[in-house]
């Protein structure tokens, strides 16, 4: 059996939340506008905690730049340590420190934008909050959306989590060099991000080995 | 750097949130109360997408059942599958489904007591949604709050979430047999938990090879 949640007060949350996603889908077009008269690939990516988008960033980094010029922005709760990891590699990070809230939003972008040389960039990467739900609600204006999925995290997860796989340009599987140490079932977890999101592009990586990063890269690229 | 996000609408925002938090609280208060005169053992278990809340629960079902009488409720946007994998066990398991919503609250818990004769249970365990940041702000009522972190994970998490870590009553670290793997830095790890949450207890586990579950049953039992 399956209980609905009934909240006290659901129509006043709503209401509250359409205008906030009212607000932010206009920013949001602002975002795009932007990033369209600077000719600028934007890619935000999602995921769980720990399921590697930063260290597939570092190894981005490290085998793109400078030849293709990249930066970063960062969105956490707290700290800087992944603004700082990134810009180790010699390439502007900027960290947005988001709070209590769990996602980016537009607005958080707008406004870091200021602090990058937009006609420089070729692309400019959006490292999102860790976090498999509130994400999926927010356009930041990217040129396209990139979900990873972790061989660790179960393969299960599509399935648990539809929203934000059914928004995904992209699925990566990160981590392939751990696959055969937790009993990764591929054709289960392929055939369960079809079924989130049917037809989806699927690049399977491992930041460690370098494993499947050539696709990732011309995915980065645009070809 | 850093920027501090500025919502268009803010205000509104932590007001509405604020109500919402504290309809919950008074819920929560009145399932405490429920759990007090039934004697009954209730854990909240928290974490992100795929450390292992559900492995850990099965096994210890498989372990605990029936001397210590067990039941479940299962947290999850979409799906049956965790309340499947878990009656497998000869448990009760009732799956909670949330919707767009990223955590569970006192009011879903409330409703699906109801499913439970309490009277005859010694523990009941809350499987909450997988999101290291919205289940941190809601009190269900339960004993205790668990927060699961994988050796996959990394060891920055909670350094990066330090609200749901601030508020546990017990860290487990799963997925401990993978730890040599993934490279797992123990020693930072510990800190990084000692930062967010001085003091906290700490149990190591492996649900696959069942290392330092004694520990984890001991808490369980209140013990």
């Amino acid at each position: 059996m399956t209980t609905t949640p009934t909240h006290t007060d659901t129509p006043r949350i709503v209401t509250v939340r359409q205008n906030i996603l009212k607000a932010n889908d206009h920013v949001a077009a602002g975002n795009r506008t932007t990033f369209a008269q600077h000719n600028l690939r934007v890619l935000n990516l999602t995921s769980s905690p720990g399921a590697g988008k930063t260290a597939l960033l570092e190894r981005t980094l490290q085998d793109l730049s400078p030849s293709t010029r990249l930066a970063v922005a960062v969105g956490d709760l707290a700290t800087e340590n992944d603004a700082a990891r990134l810009r180790r590699h010699g390439v502007q990070a900027e960290q947005i420190v988001t709070g209590t809230v769990c996602h980016l939003d537009a607005g958080m972008v707008r406004d870091v934008l200021p602090r990058f040389d937009l006609p420089s960039l070729d692309v400019l990467l959006l490292e999102n909050v860790g976090n498999l739900v509130c994400p999926a609600s927010y356009d930041l204006g990217e040129t396209a959306r990139v979900v990873l999925l972790s061989t660790t995290e179960g393969e299960d997860k599509p399935l648990k989590y539809p929203t934000i796989f059914n928004t995904a340009d992209v699925v990566v599987v990160t981590k392939m060099d751990l696959a055969p140490h937790v009993g990764y079932d591929r054709a289960a977890a392929l055939d369960n991000i079809d079924r989130a999101r049917p037809g989806v592009k699927v690049i399977e990586v491992s930041s460690r080995t370098g494993e499947g990063l050539d696709a990732w890269y011309a995915f980065v690229h645009g070809r």
